[in-house]
């Protein structure tokens, strides 16, 4: 069972709208080996685990939670990368095209124009090439030692990408994102190849994948100095076994130690997205929210005559 | 951000296992009006609400988190059911399908066969006829009153087609999630129709949808009598303003009254599942469980010596 | 601009139920080379045609009009053919499943499970592996001569696919559609050869494909000596230059002539499906239709006082 | 069964090509709630109404029946926008591309090259990030009640997103469809919450969706001038009882009155598209044309003859 | 560049016509871990290779090219299975389905029944629930360590959908050639392993994936004794440096050495499948047979005389 | 069974890379009508061939192996076209985006952003929208006669499109393998018609589809005056009866006259490409490739000694 906050797990970081950075950081939210899938199959080799190996169960319902909070944390990313990106910031309008006016002329010419036409700005299930993601994209062979080799294969597929996209923009809303994904993709490589450790693999040099100095990127040093990249949090409300797995020498074989932690040090609070009246996106328009008030107002008398 | 215990939101009853009822119940796991459903679209649009109707966006993201716990809930149901089909009933094996025996042979004739050669006795991201789930199933229109529209359709268009499953089998596991969630797709039903309400519409006598008594089927009665279909609950660690839309008399206008709870009153512990052999689902094969023995050993060793 | 009456362009024979049936029939409305395919590609055709070769776009546009009926047709064949397949023969339930009861048990074997947890015991727009139907099968080129090919290949291959259909059953019902439809598409063949023959071509004893004597199936035969299949319609209410094309000696060089008509010489009468308590598909329930017709009532005393 | 003038429903204006504005409104004809899926579905459920509620199963077969003529519209207004967008204007060539010129060198940026490389500068059952249509965006539970209230959705999501295209381009090719589109989905919002009134649901201020002042966008504003957006047609040749419903005050509940017609007031005929060289699309090229005329020439004589 | 000879890479064993079987083995040719997509994947790894490290590009496209002889293997082997599965085994029919007769009548009921509306009796490029198979299968990372992992994976993957489809039926025609396939698949997951360990990995017990005695199964033994499971063949008419990686001691650790061979050593003639009158798959129908006859003819004689 | 050389089939020219040319040429590789289905349909042709019509499957099975070759050729040619496209020209990093750098900047609005993100700036099965290739395109009919239409049909489409491309771009990379492809196309235009005559149809003047003089086009007409566009090879290193059909006049009927060869008279080698490092696909990096140089050293040493 689940529960939740309504913090992130890392901040965003207020830059330009950027309609193209958004729809490259899709694939990271809805590609065949973006957070979705890493939650889904995480998830899925979780309820479908057989067998007593606890501490190897508990490592991957506490990854496949953490999971969740990412495709949180990219989901808001590309939404606010997206909002405002028809360089209305917040005017009023009474009708959105009014006139025959066109506040959303640059969307037709946009890598996604569903982005616009179907999402309001926001970020949507889907990879950097427009396609949904499918349900073909989760293993869940039932095979343990599988299961761990291709949770491995997913996380360095997943960080290779992430690479690449940090490579595509300087856009700090997308940065700060980024570098964090890829900081924990390094975490969930270690994981995933501490636990094929535990049953005889050396690693040697080969990891982590994709091999490069990524403490040369800013964004990523900061994170790598907080020692981010070797934590693992369980997330669980009740104990967990995970540490008998993530804990002792990294299997990047660097020197580096890996941590167990319930949770991440800090969380982070998020304000509410703007309304967009030019996607008739209102949350209420005044005369519902009347309606509400009212409703809400007689609901209160009712409360207090009762007590 | 999420967190997790690792107990059920409902009990699964035990039954035999039954591969065509697993199949059926699929479609309310990975179908297009499916449990997955329900939980990426609410996930989306409580990620990209805009505005600051507050108790609305409290309201989907807590029916958000809760969707989890059913995607978790069915796809056990399901795994349970197939679980043991091919009637070896954990049987040990040195080597599945030695000497050229067919302890699978009765999984060619399924209506899945995925169900054998891929996932291993264990449910999928699938529908009933086997298409895998896609992202195109997701509606987060940017428009509060469209959402919650969206939301009331897909609710009543899930319990509609759980109806008819509950129709398709007396098989006590199947009985006992489908139960459960026509009682839990009906307060969500109450959940958005009341959100509708407050911005005036008056449902009359249409819900809930479909419309006939529920009361009738013996295992949803139990769960009428304890309250089950007018209670909901927010899961949050740190409060949450649903009760403002959710309380006071339900839309289906039949004089019940409406609860917000910040949990179930109850949660269940759930066992490991059994090895599967023929399925070489071993959790760890006894060399492997060996060698990570040893190397916990030696961690706790050297734990000990740095202490 | 298109207009309808309620009937049918064939009679429906009634037969027992056969679900297996139903589901081979779905690959003649929403398969490849189905109904939906034909109707859509010849609409897309009609829509994008370019140039001023009138006979070749009337013959186009007639044929797509005369698929929209075939999809009509099909669509209810099928839905006859699902109709009561549980075997509950219109019996009244109060409420469906009470007690506990599995009106729908047989429904989890069948061949497409969502006939009955999605369709409601009615067609729909997938093929005969569960499929949906897809865009991507429409080809449109923008060629005259490659779309005339492209067509012909597609009622050969469509009219082969229902020549095997025809052989897997005998059920009644679902041989007076097939038997039909494979008369219907010899005529579109001989159409779409037809046009290719004003350009030069001859074919010989190539056609019809597949080349076989139709004449001994019995159902097929009595078409055939109605003419069925060497008719062509243009559904025009506004005049066509169809016929310059559609007339003369048929292209399967078997002594026929081809005949142009505005519209079948008779159409059918179609009763209405019963409702299906156990799919809670009642039509109206007593309580709601009470309603409409207090509000009929009511319409028609102030249309009295206004007169 | 089904008739065919060979005019159009609304007309549409010329203006320049503009073949991101043809891309944008791809969602409209193949999107997953364009006219191509409201068309679908509307016909299943009418093919598979159960039960006596004629006035209901004629509202839902009238409305099917326009959406045709929709498809048709919203597919010539994209194949116009996309038109000649190379900028050849119907300039001859003997060969395209001769000596290895580039005359369609801009088809390589265009929002989805399929609409130069495959589709001949003209319409596809496609969306706008170029996905094919989907037999899954169907839906036909076999429950009126939950049909009316999925359809509603429908419309509103499809006005919705209509909105939003309206106001990406000034182009008046564009903009006559699209506003005219905008009109009709409100005269079906109206349509099926009607029905859902006669029921006892109540609006109250909710429609239409989405709420604003559609009569400030001027092309609109001549539509409602007209009726447009309060009149429904059931293009019947036969009769229809879709007028108890359809009549007496909107749902809209801003004191317009809704008007059942036969079919609209008027027609517009429509110019054939011009021959494309560079898209090896002429018609028929002189060569094949003469072979035409010789073969109608030689079947005159022979028909005279007879006489 | 290719080339290809007429026979097979092993031998196909005659038994009894089993659909279910066929169709559990479409997971082997189209599955998500099948035939195709290791054929695809390695083709493209191939054809997209970057850089000097030619040992490593030849073992690819080496196992590349044997891939393509085995999807030719496994399409017939299941199209042998289907091949006279509805019971006619050859009889001559004038017209399939004469008089009414229903020869196909079992086809209905099938796993597939596109094997037999759409194949004739044939493979399909598909899964054994019925998806086509996917582009999105295919893995190309550009990464080459990556590449090699996501390979092992895959060989892995394969090898333990294989090992239990194997479990599922004791036909010969089916056990032949997947025992043939595991043994193949071991030698491919040795390949990419050993590549592995060139770059530092050590394996100790993981491998092979599934980990068990496959000794224990008679048509895998017999090809263990002949030492298939350890060789690899290059397939080139022109060297290859393979063998630099492809040598020495296996990576399972069991004392094994890898062989590297130009070809195997024998392979095996085929003969072709007979006529399916039912499905109207005649080769040449015998009019056409008598014309194609008198065409080579004239041409012989052409021939005759211009020399 | 299969064989390979390391050499193209085709000589690729060099030019400046051009990623939207790249997008285009991929509708020939990954696109319905492109050489991925027809190498896939005609391989399932083959394999599915039923009766002892050798020269018609010889034919069949010939065109199919050159098509892999054509693949080959295809997807190099958008590697190369991709290749180099962000403007580094090879240049050396330590760390691509060090320091916060956007070497793949360009990317994020490159027509497919998969190239660079997914692909590593090669070419994928996928088509110019980016759908990824589908097994559902494969055609295999079991009926001789429709096989070989289906396969005229998808030869001309494919022709038709390459035309199409041709003319978007005057790349040289690009046009080496457009313009070889059109004439290739050609030939198996001719192949299948030429198929088709033996049975009986003449072609008159419709054949090549699209009919235009290619031969204007400077890059075809070097190609048409060495004979290409006239020739087969049938790659066997067996024989083949393949020359009883494909000799003889030609079926456009322009009186050019058809050859069979073995193979084409020329290959030609191809070097590897360069590494990339801003996609982290560097071939082996130098730690991995010196710890593969010790290795291969050490197996020298030990080969040594035992001689």
């Amino acid at each position: 069972m689940f529960y939740q906050i309504p913090n992130l797990i890392n901040p965003i970081v207020v830059d330009e709208p950027d309609p193209s950075a958004a729809n490259a950081l899709q694939e990271g939210l809805g590609g065949q080996f973006g957070e979705m899938r890493t939650m889904m199959q995480y998830l899925f080799q979780s309820f479908n685990f057989r067998g007593n190996a606890k501490p190897y169960h508990d490592l991957i319902r506490s990854i496949a939670t953490e999971e969740i909070s990412h495709v949180e944390l990219i989901s808001k990313t590309i939404s606010q990368l997206l909002d405002g990106a028809p360089g209305y910031h917040g005017k009023k309008f009474d009708v959105p095209g009014k006139d025959g006016t066109t506040p959303l002329e640059m969307a037709k010419e946009q890598k996604n124009p569903h982005h616009f036409i179907v999402g309001a700005q926001g970020s949507m299930p889907v990879d950097a090439a427009g396609n949904p993601w499918s349900g073909s994209y989760v293993h869940c062979n039932g095979n343990l030692v599988l299961d761990l080799l291709d949770n491995l294969v997913l996380e360095s597929t997943g960080r290779l990408q992430k690479c690449r996209i940090y490579q595509m923009s300087s856009n700090k809303t997308l940065r700060s994102t980024v570098a964090f994904l890829i900081a924990r993709d390094e975490a969930h490589e270690m994981a995933f190849a501490k636990a094929l450790e535990t049953l005889g693999v050396q690693w040697s040099k080969l990891l982590p994948i994709p091999k490069f100095d990524s403490y040369q990127y800013p964004e990523v040093k900061k994170l790598i100095d907080a020692g981010i990249n070797r934590e693992q949090y369980h997330f669980s409300l009740d104990g967990s076994e995970m540490s008998k797995i993530f804990s002792g020498s990294a299997p990047a074989n660097d020197g580096t130690e890996l941590i167990t932690l319930k949770e991440p040090k800090k969380n982070f609070p998020v304000n509410p997205a703007p309304e967009r009246p030019e996607e008739f996106a209102p949350g209420l328009d005044p005369e519902l929210q009347e309606m509400a008030d009212a409703l809400e107002e007689a609901k209160k008398k009712i409360r207090a005559k009762m007590n």
